[in-house]
């Protein structure tokens, strides 16, 4: 599919925490961009979204709820919006899924219906992590949340796997890839990520340009502490800490933005500094909006699945549905296969010791 | 040694980040509350201690640097000042050790010299968890990285570790104690958080009051979101999660506050507004300062060991022997083996399926 082609997204038109309401408002302003979209859901609550051009409305009753367990759930509701939904995109119908739904159903109905890229054993969910500030390139973390556990060649897949996003649709010609860890020297973290930086040191290791080339720079750990100062594109980790790690990030920021406002209440000077600081504090408040990232992709399957932020407004849905028909757009699917078979870093070629 | 004796703490007078002039500044303070020094040093450079009332320095030339092996550096260098200094625990002529030096140092002097309590399987280094605005009781998180891999068993012992410390040390009456996870539900996890949270469930069942009883409330996981949130004292994780953690937050906080101060910078009317609101900032700041909290100390030993945070500053190395000695005044280490005795969490007592 080229540029030009119109991408058509297949949409979860349930879940979203803050309504139907949410979902109305994201999904017009993402179709105004060009984007086609085949809404799995109520019509009822859906009506808005009729007149829409671009806009089909597929009437659907039975949803997934968050605190179903997911993988039975799906395969036991076939008729569920979020299984009809990648199963449209698994038919060919529409080219992408995006939900602001649960993450587990979305990750397993996205498993089951497009299946694992050859050679992958597990896909990952990547996020952006959005920097305050602005200044500072934000990285794409993963796993932030798909596998809970990982094995060593598991995290030497989602390298490649974050490599060839970043590359495909953030536009990084040579990616600068990290491994989460608790020290910068090569023998520090746990001894998964001990065994993945020996892999990755092995494979970056002059391979670049020669058959093998992993298309990526494998710049060694990081820190969390230095996670959000841009010194990797590509922030490799398991679901575990990858998912800890971005819920600290919010609850932090959260926490210091809570402060600050704190502050600005204390007194009557101090509530006029914060008066006239605040204008220049509305761009930090939009970029710690998790709606601002458009949320986190599924990397690794034939296809592109892309589950919003949880508390998605309007905004975040719209983000999540332009950040899937962005993937669409560029091939970010079939650039990740070619990365994976051209450099050798297929499930049969990574082995654990 | 009830809270009426003077307490001494041996000090390592190297490894202090910010030089020599932060050790002095930070070991007069401390001694004018009361408390005794033997600081292990270069007479030359801690001079200035030499005059001060109960402080004596004891000529120490080795040291073990940052980079070096700890382990092995500390078992061949038994006149350096981290392992003289934690002789001087072990032979009774000082009662609590302190380092600003290097974390892996301090533990293996502290673990050879101190040896761990009975029953006690790995040590854990607990840290508090200081939530910017001052409004919400910090939570104690171990381990903040003395164990980068741990078994179920040892994260049940770290709940007993860090409920033990924070009702003798901190206060806390009846210890609220959360795993830390990727969501509330007990199946929620990695295979090591689920395992150890069943554990613990069964622990906690209505053995309150009961012979077994752990002395704390379990109350279940608590994600990276809320940790800062005050819903736990105790938050309870391996230490590859807790110091990823760690120091995801000190990065955070200091995007966040970079970002603040780049936006007063921003035009003259935020500017002002930074003028105005700054005097009701420094609280915040302060909180936010890891010299506040007085660094890590490790538990699970036969005696108090508290490690200063890497760039600690005069504060953090007076708060840092301000903690050690309070945990000598109020017997943490003695209560910590009776609650482990007692409930019967010691090393025999777990197992791990």
């Amino acid at each position: 599919m080229s540029m030009t082609d119109k991408v058509t997204v297949a949409l979860d038109g349930f879940g979203a925490e803050r309504g139907a309401e949410a979902l109305v408002v994201g999904a017009r302003a993402a179709a105004s961009d060009g984007i086609g979209l085949r809404v799995f859901g109520d019509p009822r609550e859906l009506s808005d979204l009729k007149a829409v051009p671009g806009v089909e409305v597929i009437d659907t009753t039975d949803s997934i709820a968050n605190d179903e367990e997911p993988v039975a759930a799906v395969r036991s509701r076939p008729e569920s919006s979020i299984v009809r939904a990648a199963r449209d995109v698994a038919e060919g119908r529409s080219s992408a899924l995006v939900s602001a739904g649960s993450t587990g159903a979305t990750m397993a109905a996205a498993t089951f219906a497009l299946r694992r890229m050859h050679g992958v054993r597990r896909p990952a969910l990547a996020v952006r992590l959005v920097v305050p500030g602005g200044e500072v390139a934000p990285t794409l973390l993963l796993d932030a949340g798909a596998n809970a556990d990982a094995r060593p060649s598991d995290l030497v897949q989602f390298a490649f796997l974050g490599a060839a996003f970043a590359a495909a649709v953030l536009g990084v010609e040579r990616p600068r890839v990290a491994l989460l860890s608790v020290g910068e020297e090569s023998k520090k973290g746990n001894q998964v990520v001990i065994a993945a930086h020996e892999q990755l040191a092995r494979w970056a290791d002059g391979a670049a340009g020669q058959p093998g080339d992993p298309g990526f720079e494998f710049v060694g750990n990081v820190e969390g502490r230095d996670m959000l100062a841009g010194t990797a594109d590509v922030t490799v980790t398991d679901g575990f800490t990858g998912n800890v790690t971005l819920k600290t990030i919010e609850g932090t920021a959260r926490a210091v933005a809570d402060a600050v406002r704190a502050a600005a209440r204390s007194g009557p000077r101090a509530a006029l500094g914060g008066a006239l600081l605040r204008p220049a504090l509305g761009g930090l408040r939009e970029q710690m909006d998790p709606d601002a990232t458009g949320g986190a992709i599924l990397l690794g399957l034939n296809g592109v699945a892309v589950v919003g932020h949880g508390r998605s407004g309007p905004d975040g849905i719209a983000n999540a549905i332009r950040l899937a028909g962005r993937a669409v757009a560029e091939r970010a699917t079939e650039r990740t296969a070619e990365l994976l078979e051209r450099s050798g870093a297929t499930r049969a070629a990574l082995r654990d010791r």
